[in-house]
């Protein structure tokens, strides 16, 4: 049965004080595979719609979802996923073509799901004012250049990351 | 030398505030591979002991921790995790029966280390009163009906995790 | 265009009441990849130069990260990640020698950024009094000794990393 979670009908202590400010989610996101480009994305979209402060701060792989050269093209990977719906034995799952395939497995599932795409996903973030950052450290490292970034993000420190994190409800590292 | 958290014996500033009420810890389980399905587990038995509130949202590939169906077959992939105590070469790793060689390994230094199960680590969390949640976005995209799920799991939404995060003094996303 | 992040500008409704003590950063370290141990490195580092108080908790694979005969050889695998800048097809990043050449090939990328490597981000955190802990539950299950740890290590369980995390303004799972 579809239930909500109870508690979060029962007021905090803390609620009154809070109740004048906006929520705020303050993520990391790290990894650039399909797959876990989505939790980020969808945490996003699901607080922007209940009206909190949104900032997502984009590191080492994760930069991928920010890149215009990559975005549209984050892939799955079939191997050392045990977990994955349809499992696909290692020495398959290394053969050419089998990423792609994995790839194009879960986007069917998504589309099934009617989940939006990374890219109509990066559309809902920028209308809702979800802040996207691009890690400057990191950047270096992973040979992103500042031109290679979507519209609408900007670059900081993970000094700023903190900064914003210590302000909000609710921090993670994706 | 075991030492504990120094710092957790010094009484925060808001700690009066906040003694009234229970402390509440909000996970998200996004991983379902053996190993990873640990730390949120252990995490909630720790904090359930420590009488803290616990919700967990199992979403993605962590659905795998509360389907009927998976729960017990959970698997540690050799592969690509060079990390791994007994490091596999990938080439080995991707044989035939390396995947289940390498969860049988796990699974043996789990249980010398008198580590519950993850159907044991249930049962504590059930009998904690631990929230069970699973994503109903994501249980779409990966195939889960809700006659997959394990008595005692509730279907909730991104929003209703957000909520009950809200009110959290910790938050991690696994 | 550099930007900070423009809310972490304007002082949050709480900022009166916590401006007397210390922030806290609070971050579990869960892997033992040279990729995955830079995350919690580089926030801790960046935390302490703002003046907060940092702890990690080192737990499963992330043990390797203060382990004295495996912090100077934490390797990069080139499978099963897609979103390497450089990607390798997995039936050739499966041969014998390609974990080494990831690895050393991210080092590259590393020290071209000009980033601390893993030692002496670690020098780092100790000269500035992050606290380093290891997971006293999982060091048995990883097979790792007290002696195995690194000079400035302690030893907690899951319920001081809790207890310390509740108090913290940020925390984090990587």
């Amino acid at each position: 049965m579809t239930a909500t979670l109870q508690a979060s009908a029962v007021p905090r202590p803390s609620a009154g004080s809070e109740a004048a400010r906006r929520r705020r989610l303050a993520m990391v996101a790290s990894k650039g595979t399909l797959d876990a480009a989505y939790p980020p994305l969808i945490l996003a979209a699901s607080a922007a719609s209940l009206g909190w402060e949104v900032g997502i701060f984009f590191t080492f792989y994760g930069l991928d979802i920010i890149n215009r050269k990559k975005y549209r093209k984050l892939k799955v990977s079939p191997l050392a996923n045990p977990a994955m719906p349809v499992p696909v034995p290692n020495l398959i799952g290394a053969l050419p073509g089998m990423t792609a395939a994995a790839t194009s497995m879960m986007k069917g599932w998504m589309k099934a799901a009617k989940l939006p795409t990374v890219a109509e996903f990066l559309d809902i973030a920028r209308e809702s004012e979800v802040k996207l950052y691009a890690c400057s450290t990191t950047m270096g490292v992973m040979g992103v250049a500042e031109g290679d970034l979507l519209p609408g993000v900007d670059i900081a420190g993970a000094t700023a990351f903190l900064d914003f994190a210590a302000g909000a409800d609710v921090s993670l590292f994706v």
